[in-house]
């Protein structure tokens, strides 16, 4: 955040992401990774590229994002990253509408991946625990799709308990 | 508007109108009306049905409008007459961000149609005057239309010319 925002603009900014804007979790697949999937959240703001002024006046106000054209006419404004999503939607929250339950939920996850990310450094936890924990999460991604209608939501937390099964990672 | 409306919640509504509203001006055929025409301006929120309630809010916030659910799924708040588009513009224009030119316009409209009328009833103006003044109205109509892309404008400031002509109210 560049700047402190006044109530006026996050109230503002909280009207334009309830009507043009998402609160979004998605869980994704990565070979790489520890648990084999990712968990990523974003807000993303929407407009017509011919409006993108309103976009890149957003981005300034909150000194965070990356904008986009795509070909279809429309533009993104992405906020992406646990951190920085956490600060913005603890900020917004109190002037939501309409994705309020989002908020919180993305706000959930954030928090429960930071528990589990930390109770997997210091092994604290015995790694069933920790993929059970997983799949605590990807409910709730499902549950963050769900209120969004999301149409592209694959990597449901059933698909991932069946990849943990086949990996004899959790028992059946 | 039944109570006082505060800057946060004059913002809110502003980027909820950038995003998911409209601020209209439409020229209507009248043939009980002196000039055969009427102008109407508005302004509408839209929303799907499901969170028809955030229109609820909006018109409880506001004191006004009338909301309708529409076949398609969408249901619309619509805040109509001159002295109402008014109030609630005046109070607006501070905060929005990608609509200010169309409340610019209806707001001139407005004054325009208003000084039109008084000097129509006390006949200070001779009837020719009054007419162009009309078609200068209907000018600033099709810049809101042009502003909003309106596709099912068609009483344009040439249609109504045309008639006026065809009236003989007006020289060719």
């Amino acid at each position: 955040m560049t700047q402190q925002l006044t109530e006026i603009q996050l109230a503002y900014i909280a009207g334009f992401i309830d009507c043009d804007g998402s609160i979004l979790a998605q869980t994704i697949q990565k070979s790489d990774y520890v648990l084999k999937h990712q968990i990523r959240v974003s807000i993303v703001f929407y407009q017509q590229t011919r409006r993108k002024y309103s976009l890149l006046k957003i981005q300034e106000e909150l000194g965070m994002g990356t904008i986009r054209d795509k070909p279809n006419g429309m533009s993104e404004l992405s906020i992406i990253g646990q951190q920085n999503v956490e600060i913005l939607l603890r900020l917004l929250k109190p002037f939501l509408r309409m994705k309020q339950k989002q908020a919180n939920l993305v706000l959930l996850i954030i928090e429960q991946l930071r528990s589990t990310k930390k109770s997997l450094k210091i092994s604290q936890m015995p790694h069933e625990q920790s993929r059970l924990n997983f799949l605590d999460i990807c409910h709730l991604v499902d549950q963050v799709c769900d209120l969004n209608y999301s149409k592209s939501h694959t990597i449901t937390v059933d698909f991932v308990t069946q990849r943990f099964q086949d990996l004899k990672w959790i028992q059946k």
